[in-house]
């Protein structure tokens, strides 16, 4: 599960759409944001997940703090990426132990009680960069890459757009 | 390197400003883009570089599939990274067997040209998720995650500002 903190209208339209399109497709069984409700963000999303098939839940919620609080004492672990955190590479191993993982991303600034809530803070790299890339490759390295292989494509049943790899242009199927 | 195709304001502002950092923090030597001209990208770009260290470069390209045919004829492999193209883990080691790589990245609708200009069409899944994921999931196989340990910080250097990982909270090192 991927909590998306301090969504902002407009300037985070595009940036939380990838974040919840990237758990989806990484295979993560649904996000939870904070920050401003948004209805768009929310149809839009599950319009995807609907033509593109899985399950895939998006939920607001208000209080982002007492949410981790709780799924702390439901047995979550808890993962805060930022790039003050330790090298993903010295923690993978250890998170890819836990049962129940909420991966936890910031939009501009996090409140410190994050930092000391989550049982991993965790960098991809220590450099500026992208919520959405970190997002990526720590679902990437925590499923040790099954997500890119065409047996995931299992996953998404029920669509009713799928893709075929094509080498050159596009193979999609219908129906 | 990195080309980033159909740049389009103020639409693609954040979203290209991810894939410009993205491509530095993991490791890429400097970014084109094309589509609308951004000076405030440019400059944000630049700065956030001066400010981190290292050398990375950001160049506005109106023609970007003149150059595309330009770097192929200069020994650059063309990776176009797209949901209708072949798993990643079917190629990456063929590509990263290639001394000059241009990753290519598309906003909204990518010209067929450029599938067929590609000398890999690659999907990071073929699901709809991210340009910014593909890329930096893209980026740390090619490199076998090597932009993710410590010793990667030595690529920026000359940097004012610098992060030592943490595992709570922030230390930041100044000058």
């Amino acid at each position: 599960m991927v909590l998306r903190l301090g969504h902002r209208l407009p300037r985070d339209e595009r940036v939380t759409t990838h974040v919840c399109l990237t758990s989806r497709a990484f295979g993560a069984e649904g996000v939870i944001y904070s920050g401003q409700k948004d209805s768009s963000l929310e149809a839009s999303v599950k319009r995807i997940a609907n033509n593109w098939g899985g399950e895939f839940s998006i939920e607001y919620e208000a209080k982002p703090i007492a949410r981790i609080e709780k799924m702390k004492r439901d047995g979550w672990a808890v993962v805060h990426l930022t790039m003050y955190g330790m090298p993903l590479p010295e923690k993978v191993v250890e998170v890819a132990g836990k049962v129940k993982v909420l991966v936890v991303v910031g939009a501009e600034k996090v409140p410190s009680e994050v930092y000391e809530l989550a049982d991993f803070n965790i960098a991809v790299g220590n450099q500026p960069h992208s919520e959405i890339a970190a997002l990526a490759v720590t679902l990437d390295r925590l499923q040790a890459g099954k997500e890119l292989g065409r047996s995931f494509e299992s996953n998404f049943g029920g669509a009713s757009i799928s893709l075929e790899p094509a080498e050159k242009g596009k193979k999609i199927r219908r129906g």
